[in-house]
């Protein structure tokens, strides 16, 4: 069951194709970001979220461990019938989206790629600035697909490894957040006028960011660029959910869900009601 | 090749088994503060480190998964021939130490067992802090080993989540890391006489961490620990290495070595020479 469409069979018995839910997937809660991204833009759509929090961090597996794993949350999301796939995981998105694509007949789309995209867009001065994890910094796939987009770009990588472990203690409007961020961020300052924030995690620590960069710089929010490439794809595939009383949400994880549920709080900036824990590898 | 000491087979031809070297395993680089204490404790000894990059963090796994793995590594360091074990992990410890007990006939020890018996040994009010990571914490694995020593202590056990990536950063001497360590550690200050260093990175913090708690606290490193418990244990049973011109270091890690070497710098207080990757499972 690696290919093929058996996976929309609800959709094709039970429900019209449009108002088949999204599937975005994650290594963690970080996903949350876009997937908060997708249900502003498109309040109408049912949505479900996996977080393959037993297996985070996807950015120190090889090439060939995340493409597994993304294949098996790709497989958990679509026997749930949805109409298309959103990669929510930046290291997935750099190493599992094209075999993904290749595996599977649905849309998809991961963050980099729509990120990489807006950004190009908006710079003036040609200087693009990436904040990530260490292993997106090391994997150079923001810096690659910016590149493959326009070429001569410039483009400084900083790899900003506390902010993932801030944001999820909370510390949203913290000093201590603060004096990180001007040491991270002190270089690219000066330098860029656009500034991509290449980590799930790094939209919730946006204002600080903001304060410390200050007006002069746009900031790429990867989740809300793949939010607006997804609501393309759906108006012009006749996709679109028509009526906002239809939508649902649904949330997984595969690991405990208690810590899952606090941290999504968080992210969310709302309570969670129900969060399923499953087990991926036979859907 | 569960149990026996097929393992012991290099020691018993080609040298003394009081010539044979320790093993040192944890899931990461933070064993490499136990492997330190154990090379100042044992200068003469022979030692082995094995950091099971690939797979970290055990903190979030399964104790199924976790012992699976905790004997992975353990057969791995027995297949150089070691004469004990040790092991830094503060998860494993916890999870899979009377499991690898079971499974193995050589000398073996871990962090929490070492380390709480030295904290029941230290406080004289009757209250001792733990400070762990988030899954250590939750585990209760401390507390539990003390409380099994002597029962009736008051136990205060607090997560410091961003210690870990400050150490890992590097940021040892840090503003940011003081102001971390002054909201973390705030509440125990003025309650308990011994505070545990419940997670093998915390040593490199040792200097903020007593900066903020001050000189009236008993600081209990459990690498320390185990260090004295594995002499005396070498002791005897009679073997201990004499010569210190017989002492030699190798590490392993499962995943890539250059990560490892940068971070492992800041740990040892050295560069290391020669660090290799190696599969495990096959051992």
């Amino acid at each position: 069951m690696e290919t093929g469409d058996l996976g929309n069979r609800e959709s094709q018995i039970g429900r019209r194709k449009s108002e088949a839910p999204i599937g975005v997937f994650d290594s963690g809660v970080g996903g949350l970001t876009v997937f908060r991204a997708i249900e502003r833009r498109l309040p109408n759509e049912s949505l479900i979220y996996l977080g393959d929090t037993a297996r985070i961090p996807y950015g120190v597996r090889s090439e060939s461990t995340v493409q597994r794993y993304a294949l098996e949350c790709a497989n958990f999301v679509r026997s749930r019938g949805v109409k298309a796939i959103v990669i929510a995981c930046n290291t997935a998105s750099a190493l599992a989206a094209d075999y993904l694509r290749s595996k599977l007949s649905l849309p998809l789309m991961g963050v980099i790629r729509a990120g990489a995209r807006r950004a190009v867009d908006a710079t003036k001065n040609g200087r693009i600035g990436v904040i990530a994890t260490e292993a997106t910094v090391l994997n150079g796939a923001y810096e690659r697909a910016i590149l493959e987009i326009r070429n001569g770009l410039e483009i400084t990588s900083r790899p900003c490894p506390l902010f993932v472990p801030l944001a999820e203690e909370g510390w949203l409007d913290h000093q201590v957040t603060r004096s990180v961020a001007e040491e991270y961020l002190a270089e690219l300052r000066s330098k860029v006028d656009t500034l991509v924030l290449g980590c799930t995690h790094y939209p919730i620590l946006r204002p600080v960011i903001e304060q410390v960069m200050g007006d002069n710089v746009t900031y790429i929010d990867s989740g809300e660029a793949v939010a607006d490439r997804l609501a393309a794809m759906l108006e012009s595939e006749g996709l679109v959910c028509e009526g906002r009383e239809l939508a649902t949400e649904e949330f997984y994880v595969t690991d405990s869900a208690s810590r899952f549920r606090r941290v999504a709080e968080l992210f969310l900036g709302r309570p969670l009601e129900a969060v399923e824990t499953v087990e991926l590898g036979s859907f």
